[in-house]
């Protein structure tokens, strides 16, 4: 382990904590290329179009900032950590597409599309055990025990989230339920690990995981405009499956309380598989509705209460890191519904 | 615990091994039961669906005989090794009848069909999810170790089923690889972990671990034979899938080769999906050729050698319930032999 003198960010430029994790998501590749021979030599090719694929990272950023000892600190303990979240949650990805029908993903062919829904089916199953398998080679049983727990309550909110489909009486509630359940519990983890394994007090591991939950709240809830108003082709996955597969998440909520009437039948009737999905008509009228409003409005308040669990630690490396998380995807939010303002 | 006197086995009777393992069973049922309250409300009625079907656990029947001291010695360790490996098969039951496209198993709906294809894929990760969970309760890493281990050498080996499908190259040694991973490897894990968590010396614990692989790959090339020649009724799952999907299985391989080169041709274009599969017409030749036969010589064989290296422990408790096993497989086989036979 090394520490070279920490760059100070500058103002007014995006949050540096990408940057800042370069040394650490070098050594997470080198340990995403290892795992590479644990896999049968038959099926090393697809496991290899899965591992390599060049996501956000966004788990494994968690590890590493509620784990933070100071710039190019790398603690093999938290690498291996963050492997295993990113190959469950990579695994999950797996599953979903197959369940979205979904073609691309990162800009390339999702698994299934690649190797057929069986064996992306196994696939997946196979990253899991794997992901177990590492988190199995920890001193303790801890990693194991936590990351399995939050694994199957993940599949729970998938499995939640896949019955309420076509379902108009979907609440508030149940949406807040689902997401808690199928995103936030691994960001929570995430978070709950990095804190822990890097020997921070219990206090701040206890604050790490409320923060890391709320953020996965609000993170999702972002991620389920971009599936209305992204643009496939800067966001790199195929949008618009949550309408074609009748979720009803919060924008969608949103808007069908917002529409008129009759506008209101014709979108149920839709989402119940009765009608052609108006796709575009949709984001055309979330746009004109403001829609964007009322989600941004809900992610700001999961973002204070991030927030907020963190103020008594302030002066703890990892907390200022932590922070920047929560003003990038204020500001991811704020470009996407700039984009969504535009005629 | 308790040790009640061990019944006598009566000579000319059935094999008693699984009379003898109902205070064992019984504990399982209890565990299994247990296991229920750590899904989330929400879909516990999917997991008791998948938990309560009353397979004919194998597996757990080797954990208790592989650590076997006695009759109604109930170790509470072996109780829950035997339900992570019962877990997991019933997982990759979940996800096996997806892809098998089956309706029927134990003579009921399966997953897949009672709850649909997509749900069915998250109801798997959960069962495997919380089969790690309970191997992470264990006190030290091991059995999550090697649970994580084998069920990736399972997917691993299904995968590689799954992509040689309507192949007609397929050769021996790719079947024996196959079945070595997708039946074998948790057969073996299973007796491993009897034998080791029994506290039993590391040579038998050794030889626990080849008899149970040995005994897996006997079992399935036994269980391919009945997905031809069992009656849908006595089994209680749909047969004919192998044959269906262009699984070339020992059986077939065996009839493709004794068939005239017109019916082989016949055949090889049905398996690659060219023509109708001729279900019935294969089960008639088979019967004729007496494909039986060819099989039951490969099944006896891994039976022989899965004997032969529990004979330096003959006097060790485990030992005759393993053999009885061995006698058991070869008895059921004799049958549908018998079955076979008839006109």
């Amino acid at each position: 382990m090394s520490a070279p003198s920490a760059p100070a960010p500058s103002a007014g430029q995006p949050p540096d904590v990408f940057r800042r994790l370069a040394p650490q998501m070098g050594a997470l590749d080198r340990f995403m290329q290892d795992q590479i021979r644990s896999f049968e030599p038959e099926i090393r090719g697809m496991a290899v179009y899965c591992l390599e694929s060049s996501g956000k990272r966004l788990r494994p950023t968690l590890v590493f900032i509620s784990g933070w000892r100071g710039d190019g600190v790398v603690d093999d303990t938290l690498v291996r950590a963050a492997g295993v979240v990113e190959m469950v949650h990579l695994a999950t990805l797996v599953h979903d597409d197959i369940m979205d029908r979904a073609a691309l993903r990162r800009n390339r062919g999702t698994a299934a599309h690649e190797f057929g829904p069986d064996a992306a089916v196994l696939l997946g199953d196979a990253l899991f055990s794997q992901a177990l398998h590492v988190a199995s080679q920890f001193p303790s049983t801890e990693v194991c025990r936590l990351v399995s727990e939050s694994t199957r309550k993940v599949c729970s909110g998938e499995i939640m989230q896949t019955l309420h489909r076509r379902e108009l009486g979907v609440t508030r509630d149940d949406y807040w339920r689902v997401i808690d359940l199928k995103t936030a519990e691994l960001f929570r983890v995430s978070c709950y690990l990095g804190a822990r394994l890097a020997g921070f007090a219990p206090e701040f591991v206890a604050a790490a995981n409320d923060f890391g939950r709320r953020l996965g709240i609000a993170y999702q809830i972002y991620d389920d405009l971009v599936d209305f108003l992204g643009e496939e082709k800067s966001i790199g996955k195929t949008l618009g499956t949550d309408l074609a597969s009748g979720k009803l998440t919060l924008p969608l909520m949103l808007l069908l309380e917002r529409l008129s009437a009759p506008e209101r039948t014709d979108l149920a009737e839709a989402l119940q598989g009765r009608k052609p999905l108006p796709l575009s008509a949709s984001v055309e009228r979330m746009r004109a509705l403001g829609i964007a409003d009322g989600v941004a409005a809900a992610v700001d308040e999961e973002l204070d209460r991030a927030r907020a669990v963190l103020a008594p630690y302030a002066t703890l490396e990892p907390v200022p890191l932590m922070l920047q998380l929560t003003d990038l995807l204020k500001s991811q939010l704020a470009a996407l519904y700039s984009e969504a303002a535009k005629p």
